[in-house]
């Protein structure tokens, strides 16, 4: 079960922590620490092997993959030797990454993004790839009429007019071209109405949004926690202090906002009211890509006791998210294979935000998990 | 459906908080925060309501109830105005309230104990009454054959030698006078193999060991998201500061012991491995009924990543613990109108250190519970 | 040394802790804690006593101070008992609490407020009145030529154009009114050239700006222990989670901007460069009267090995604060007899953002206080 | 000003980064960070330089220095291209490391040390050597009558009894071959009066005791802010988790013990009484040479209101120790070449129980080795 995996961002961290993991579990050099497909009860899943995942991707940076595995290693997020023990499988996925292409019209952009999906496949002999957005986070697009309808979408890309955001842009490219579409970030990705009917068209399935690596993976173990309990949450407030690529962006107010949205959605869902207090993120260059957050979270007990926990979490966002990123592909090739289509709810384990009227409790999703995992074949 | 709760320990903190909490909700005067029973996916179950409730108890002390209950007030654990409000039940209660039965043999002195809960059906012409030892923590027995056998327990217990510590002898009393039995302690309780003969005897349920309020509520939610993430937890420390007068007897080792044993298990069971680490009890009289918790957790992320995250829970204990109490009392209540004999291990989300061999982790926990009051009527 | 301690914002927290605190240490019901002026390094200063303070104040609310110090005991920022056995003593307060004049000209509103002032000084027969701040925090008002100088100044308050913020238009009629001058909070205030002219023309001692209590208290002495060892501080980052009327206002950007620069400020001076990271406030209102910071710091030590600490403050910022308020009385008061005038850089150690160019660090601080209570006879 | 270090335990964390790093500035390959003489209040003082400095010293171990500094590098201690570059230097000191030499009575033991020490001052053409205990922490020593007196002590040392712990065993023997000696652990060294007669005979200064790198460091910050504010401290616990070979000793309860107490002392002596709480240290292999302390402090402000705070302080001990080693090395040398003979008390501000009746806050004791440095000519 050959199976491409196409990575728009593919310099970033996230993606090159992948990409350098996937290679050291194929040459036996790690074992496979944050792999949820390696759970026991997942292991028996018809899923592609870690050895058969062929790695390639877009990017608007042009520093190679070596050269941000090596920086990597000095911060810390991946070792070092084991970036020295790759090189030659570093290279290798390096010519198969491209420059996004750029043309007149987002039809053009399209077409000839999917050109670069296509040949990526027949290149390789793959069975099926996997595009997963694993691209700096964006603004949130203003609304458009067009994206309700995907006829009146096609319509609107020949014309000059920018109608999709970058991320939806791809994956439009990749429903066409037959691949099966994860959003890793908060971007808008596949999560448009014209979207959902080209995916459904094309019977290929999708997933999203925003991996769910710290705070918000806390979140979905507590909230559930203080909700069985019935204990009144008064307020739940937190910190994200980060430096790295993605904190840059996110000092962006834009993103930000998205990402902080995405944030507290588990709170409310959860609990089944929205406490005080905010989530803020904060660029912090000399944290780098070790990101510490804190929270504060106030509740009463019986009779109305005011009590309080807090936590400080100090995890190296890229290997937390890298391993989902290898456990999403297997999934959603597995499913791809299957017949499934449309966007997969089964799999909010993975998200922040996930797709879909789903369970926001990280044990229960964790149960859909196994479930669905099992009914693949 | 009328049910005794008889508290061995009736004077101290967690008694009292539950005295006070369930005449404040029978009085409408409180809300039922706190109370797992009145979590929606438990409210239909055929429980005694809160206003069926009857309390009484014994105790080594002899500070009268509302003296207590106003110490607790002045301590922030409950609203003084409350306390002042519920003035005249308190009273009441505090009647029902015994000194402990001492005699010259423990067949004796378990003879005035069940003769004052028989007493104490039948005054308040009671369907039943469900004894919880909510006492001093003891330290773990001196094994003794007769533990293992019912008949040479009762033959020991015609001697002057004590056989049993005061939890079992208590347990023994209750189950000999048709009472089910809760052990909110650590102490041995109905925990041995002649008492476990003697309940399923009597067609009387038994629960416990240990009521789940603090740290070990977090364990059971935490430990199960690093497993199910596939992180490795390399180390788990802890320390709890508490002053009160549970902290003062876990000062002493051997209670400090049982209580740091109970208090570890989750690790092993829900990881399915041992990290370094320990966990901590420190009686601090300036902390008081509000206890402390830290833990540190250190783990390993893909490719080995070092990791770490960091919890300060800060809590108060009687008012965790009393609703809890107030939750088995009805649940046990229900178990014994429904024929369950011996161990219920369908409660142990409700205990650190639950009977007979059950999950660990708390969501499956509660879906065991809501599953077993869904089958009581 | 009969001596008013007029309170602009008589009726809010800080104020009325101050009031309530300065009445308890007079009738023996508590201990001077938290009291600098009582430490054994300034005890022998010539000093008026806790029990020579008359208080008296404006404020635009119009709640009773007995109202307010029962809902500080709600909140448990004062001890209840205490509130209901001063029950006389605030009343009579409360009856030198006026509502703040207003006219058409600021000349005409500072000289109203002058006149309050006079005459609370003669009704009581007062050797002088310390006017202090503790009102709102104000939003940095927009720069105006007449500030620069108190003719010009002058000439513009005859005109019907608001020349000056609330906090200086008090600073100014105090002074005119002979009152040495205190701004515990980050307005205005004395702190304008032609204030600062005034001031010496009328030999009057002015002290400020916004109380150390918290998070800055901790810099004040973090910040020189990294100083001192050499460690290089590389990013400082707080959130400052607070609720009461305090925390309302901060929500407000224009203050809160005013607020957290006086909070960085000590770590340039002490450090002699500034890290990354920011300090942020926001308004939890559940939080009530006790705010929590918490304060991430990076670090590098030998070699560059990085390493951080964190710290959580949870404090009663009144409890904090209000101590100081007497304490500031007290000194300004004997330095204002003993012949001070303009501002005062030896009371740096009670201030965030201190007057003239001083020492940050608060054990130099603290000794130059001594030094300078010495000095007063 | 050639000057040696005489290590004893030079194949410990300490000794090796110590080396390391002074190999690394004479290199000019790394900046002095964490090193208290460059501290421009101290920069002027007549100290040898970093490059003046030539090492050796004694270990029980083995294991050569470049395979110790290559463990650190990969601890994250010190940076591997650092040791990289430095293998020659290191090398080179290797050859000065001596076993610690054993005989039939402690006469004869400290003989051969003492010919160590002269050989090697004698070899290098050195000016002085200090001799710095940097060897495993050792249980508190019996008592002993021959303590109290040298000449007893030397008639004790001729027999076979083991009169002396070996940490004062090396004490003697540096003192008798006219070597100044720092004790930076908590072990006897030259706290005896029999030392101390020796130190003044021989007019040689000693210095000690227990380096103050982490959490007792804080508390020389912290305690005196709370004294200064006259905030009464109610509780202080902490508990500190580390591993490394240190961290392996203080596992031993005897070690243990004389270090906690080292640890408290600056509580009592700064803030005038001694709050509820003890201090911890625990053992966990997986934390490695990163210490995390955690402290919580409960705190009463006015009119009793109860706060807290607590922080955790995550430092690589042997980074923060060995540029104090370096600094310490420099001081005494020069206080020996100005003639100072006895203790030094006026080096506090490196220990955490510092020899002689010295201010405990750490303010004070910058200022008090400012002044010494000073006198240094
Ligand atoms: N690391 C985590 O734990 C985590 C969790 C959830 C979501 N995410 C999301 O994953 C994404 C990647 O995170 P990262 O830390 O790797 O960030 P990064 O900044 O290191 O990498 C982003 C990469 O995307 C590239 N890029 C930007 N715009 C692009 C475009 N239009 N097309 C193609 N490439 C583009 C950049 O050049 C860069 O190489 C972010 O959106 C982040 O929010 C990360
Ligand atoms: N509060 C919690 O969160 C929590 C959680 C789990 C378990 N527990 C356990 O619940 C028990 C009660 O805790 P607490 O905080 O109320 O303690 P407490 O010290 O306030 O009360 C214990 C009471 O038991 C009484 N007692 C002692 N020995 C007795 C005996 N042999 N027979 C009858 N009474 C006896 C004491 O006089 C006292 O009144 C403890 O064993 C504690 O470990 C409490
Ligand atoms: N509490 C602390 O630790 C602390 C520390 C430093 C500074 N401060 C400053 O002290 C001030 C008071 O804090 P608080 O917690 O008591 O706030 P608060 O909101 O409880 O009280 C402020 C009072 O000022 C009154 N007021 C508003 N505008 C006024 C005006 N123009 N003239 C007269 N009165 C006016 C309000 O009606 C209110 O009663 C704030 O500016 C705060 O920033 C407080
Ligand atoms: N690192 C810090 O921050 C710090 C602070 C204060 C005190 N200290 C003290 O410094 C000492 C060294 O700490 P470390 O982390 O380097 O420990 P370590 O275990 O890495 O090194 C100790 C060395 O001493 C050697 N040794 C043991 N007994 C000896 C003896 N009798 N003679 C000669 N050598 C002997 C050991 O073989 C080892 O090489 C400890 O006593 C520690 O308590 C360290
Ligand atoms: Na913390
Ligand atoms: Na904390």
């Amino acid at each position: 079960m050959r199976t491409g995996v196409w990575l728009v961002g593919a310099r970033g961290s996230v993606a090159v922590t992948s990409i350098v993991g996937a290679s050291a579990l194929r040459a036996g050099l790690a074992e496979p620490i944050g792999c949820v497909t390696e759970h026991p009860a997942l292991r028996g899943a018809a899923l592609p092997g870690f050895g058969d995942l062929v790695f390639g991707g877009h990017d608007v940076a042009t520093t190679g993959l070596l050269k941000r595995a090596e920086a990597l290693a000095a911060a810390g997020v991946v070792p070092g030797p084991l970036v020295a023990a790759l090189h030659g499988e570093l290279s290798t996925v390096d010519e198969e990454v491209r420059p996004l292409p750029h043309a007149e019209t987002q039809a053009a952009a399209a077409a000839a993004i999917a050109a670069d999906l296509t040949a990526f496949r027949e290149r390789h002999g793959l069975e099926r790839v996997v595009v997963v957005n694993v691209a700096s986070t964006e603004p949130a697009p203003a609304p458009h009429p067009a994206h309700a309808d995907l006829a009146a979408l096609e319509r609107a890309m020949q014309t000059p007019e920018v109608v999709l955001p970058p991320s939806a842009l791809v994956a439009y490219a990749a429903l066409r071209a037959g691949c099966p579409y994860v959003d890793f970030t908060p971007s808008t990705g596949a999560r448009l109405p014209a979207l959902h009917e080209l995916a459904l068209a094309q019977r290929l399935p999708y997933a999203g949004h925003d991996g769910k690596t710290g705070e918000t993976l806390l979140k979905a173990v507590l909230a559930p926690m203080f909700a069985m309990r019935r204990l009144a949450v008064r307020s739940w407030s937190g910190i994200n202090l980060l430096g790295g690529g993605d904190g840059a962006t996110l000092a962006d107010p834009g993103a930000n906002a998205a990402k902080s949205a995405s944030k507290q959605r588990v709170l409310g869902e959860t609990l089944g009211y929205v406490p005080d207090g905010h989530t803020r993120i904060e660029y912090v260059p000399d944290i780098g890509d070790f990101k510490t957050a804190w929270d504060l979270i106030t509740f009463a007990g019986f009779l109305g006791t005011p009590m309080r926990m807090e936590f400080t979490w100090h995890g190296c966002d890229s290997a937390l998210a890298a391993p989902l990123v290898l456990d999403l592909v297997r999934l959603v090739a597995a499913a791809h294979r299957s017949g499934h289509a449309g966007p997969l709810p089964q799999l909010a384990f993975f998200f922040k935000d996930p797709l879909g009227e789903v369970d926001h409790g990280l044990a229960a999703q964790f149960e859909a998990l196994v479930e669905f995992a099992a009914s693949l074949q």
